[in-house]
């Protein structure tokens, strides 16, 4: 690579702000396209360009100063990206067409299906008659979910039975401004462990980061544990899973890929991100190469980085906890820093609301470390930080 | 704590550059002054302040939007600093005392002998007739030193016999504007290796990384390797004399602390850097703690961080290997990107000149690697790289 090369991101989040971190060493850098000033990635990205993540004057722009287009967050515009990138001329990744499948979920959920890929079953849901429908064949409990715009939980919502079926249809309608349900409804899988992968795809490679296990409450990721609690052979058919998503998609970079795995040891596909996952997270200190340097490498075509485990590791995300939103003035950080073992990553927001993720800390322990007390290391220190 | 906080930092070359790389995840952001537009740093940092290190106007600007200063090159002034650090009661590390001590290295080296920390013995050289005076104490061969400006081996001649006398005067006054010698010398020391410890001062605390081993040539710094090819005595001493350092030096941060390590395992003191040095790079990948973020942790007085080995490492600098100024337009590093064990951190210059730092590289083994083998493949796949 000769010249520095910049890489233009639609979103200025944490994702985006730690991508920058990781592009610099590789001697890229980075712009930002996000409506928010001052967002979490523009002290360390080249520039920010405030305007929507569907601008046109804003992803033009963008284009303008880039070599390489990609996008942190699900809601870029994939028809916007896609004619710009033809427009000026720079590469899109991962390929638009697989940002518009993923946004929405049942298109999602049916790609994967046609490629053989294990799914839990799911109906289409327009009207509550669809749902009704759904719920005679699935029975109780079901996830009713938003086709399109959820994030964090928000669009999921579990019908555990009859009395729940109104709510969660007009919490859903509320999600789709009034356009009816447009939403999909799941079987309920009784897993036992929730898991993912974090997947590359390079310029004619792939590459799968270790199983990761994933504790959530109320739908958003609380805490990573690698390797997660479970048995080779487990891992060894996540790992078959997210390599036949991984093929499945166009376009290179980093997906994040959550799975459930059943009390047999089933493996199904949950959900699909076409970016770094915040599951992925732990790759900063656990794994031989970021998630974030692996999307950067992917995204610009340079050689994918090893993957391996460093160390065991656990990941915990530091939420708002708080009632209403207000400033971001944090207090019991200092643990986290006076830990030895402890890595700190705060992500520059300056407002925090209610379960809003402000930043994370991992916890590394050594071969032979015991997973559980890394997990109980992290959500510790966790426990101190504070917002109120 | 709460805000963000924001480190001004006098400097923005490839120091300047990690230093907010790694300042960021602890929610530091960082402007520094360079007088090169688009320096090094000014990517990954929030702003650049465009002027000299010594430009009163830049550094007033500078302490305007900082919380704290701190400065990553030696030609910051410490008389300018300390009056900008009082006028708007910033804190400045380390104490501006601290650099006017290291910036005149026969005043560093005075202090260093008072405080009885071993050092190679050394004299005074004003003219012809010191200089004279102190070959026939020390006897051939000796390093004469300007004792002001000098910069990875500039300002350094070494002295082999009567015939280089004159030339290595003369070459030591080209660098002090011809004011005279204004030099030192010292007795040749007949080192087996070279070693340093980067230390870390915070409020109320120090840490130690370990003894690293350095490989120079043309008294340009080209590879390290850590843990160092010596004994746990000799690592015991040079961590011992590395604590007696930052006792004597005042004002917190991370100091570079070169060392000569004598066949008979006697520690000398070579030279100090108030700053991160060339030589703590590889704690990026290699320690719990990166000096950068350690440098960051005890300039804002953070708790400072672990400093234990994570692998065995080995890093080699990327040099210009070119005859002439130019473009800087390498190849080769896909090489390094390629390596499973290797990770690559390009500084972002636009031009190179011979033997410029260009970037650098690390190769980690595992608990039981070799080092010579790390040091090896570390300086083959420097080899690959070419600016040519």
């Amino acid at each position: 690579m000769s010249d520095t090369e910049t890489l233009g991101v639609v979103g200025g989040g944490q994702l985006g702000r730690m991508l920058a971190e990781a592009a610099a060493p590789l001697g890229v850098e980075v712009v930002v396209l996000d409506p928010t000033p001052e967002c979490p990635a523009s002290p360390v990205a080249r520039d920010q360009i405030v305007g929507e993540f569907d601008d046109e004057e804003g992803v033009r722009e963008l284009a303008s100063r880039a070599d390489y287009l990609t996008y942190e967050i699900e809601l870029a515009d994939p028809d916007l990206l896609e004619a710009v990138g033809w427009e000026f001329d720079v590469p899109v990744h991962p390929d638009p067409e697989t940002l518009r499948t993923i946004q929405d979920k049942l298109v999602q959920k049916e790609a994967l299906r046609e490629a053989g890929i294990p799914v839990p079953d799911f109906r289409q849901v327009d009207d509550r008659e669809d749902l009704e429908a759904a719920l005679d064949e699935f029975g109780y409990p079901v996830m009713l979910k938003a086709r399109e715009g959820g994030y964090d939980g928000r669009g999921n919502v579990p019908i555990e039975d009859e009395a729940d079926v109104g709510a969660a249809l007009a919490e859903i309608e509320e999600t789709t401004d009034g356009e009816g349900a447009n939403a999909m409804v799941e079987e309920f899988v009784d897993f036992e462990r929730e898991v993912s992968v974090i997947g590359a795809k390079g310029a004619g490679e792939t590459a799968t980061f270790p199983l990761g296990e994933n504790v959530h409450r109320e739908e958003i990721l609380r805490e990573t544990v690698v390797p997660a609690r479970t048995d080779e052979a487990v891992a060894e058919r996540a790992r078959e899973v997210a390599e036949d998503v991984l093929d499945l998609l166009s376009g290179r970079g980093v997906y994040g890929i959550e799975m459930f795995k059943a009390p047999d040891g089933e493996i199904s596909v949950n959900e699909i991100a076409p970016r770094p996952h915040n599951s992925g997270h732990y790759t900063i200190e656990g794994a031989l190469t970021s998630q974030f340097e692996q999307h950067v490498r992917g995204v610009t075509g340079r050689p994918l980085g090893a993957t391996d485990l460093r160390s065991p590791i656990a990941m915990a995300n530091i939420l708002g906890d708080i009632e209403e939103r207000q400033p971001a003035d944090l207090s019991g950080d200092e643990e986290i820093l006076s830990h030895p073992d402890a890595s700190y990553h705060w992500y520059g927001k300056h407002e925090v609301y209610p379960l809003r993720k402000m930043g994370h800390l991992t916890v590394i322990g050594e071969a032979e470390s015991d997973t559980e007390e890394l997990l109980r290391d992290a959500r510790d220190l966790r426990d101190e930080v504070t917002f109120e």
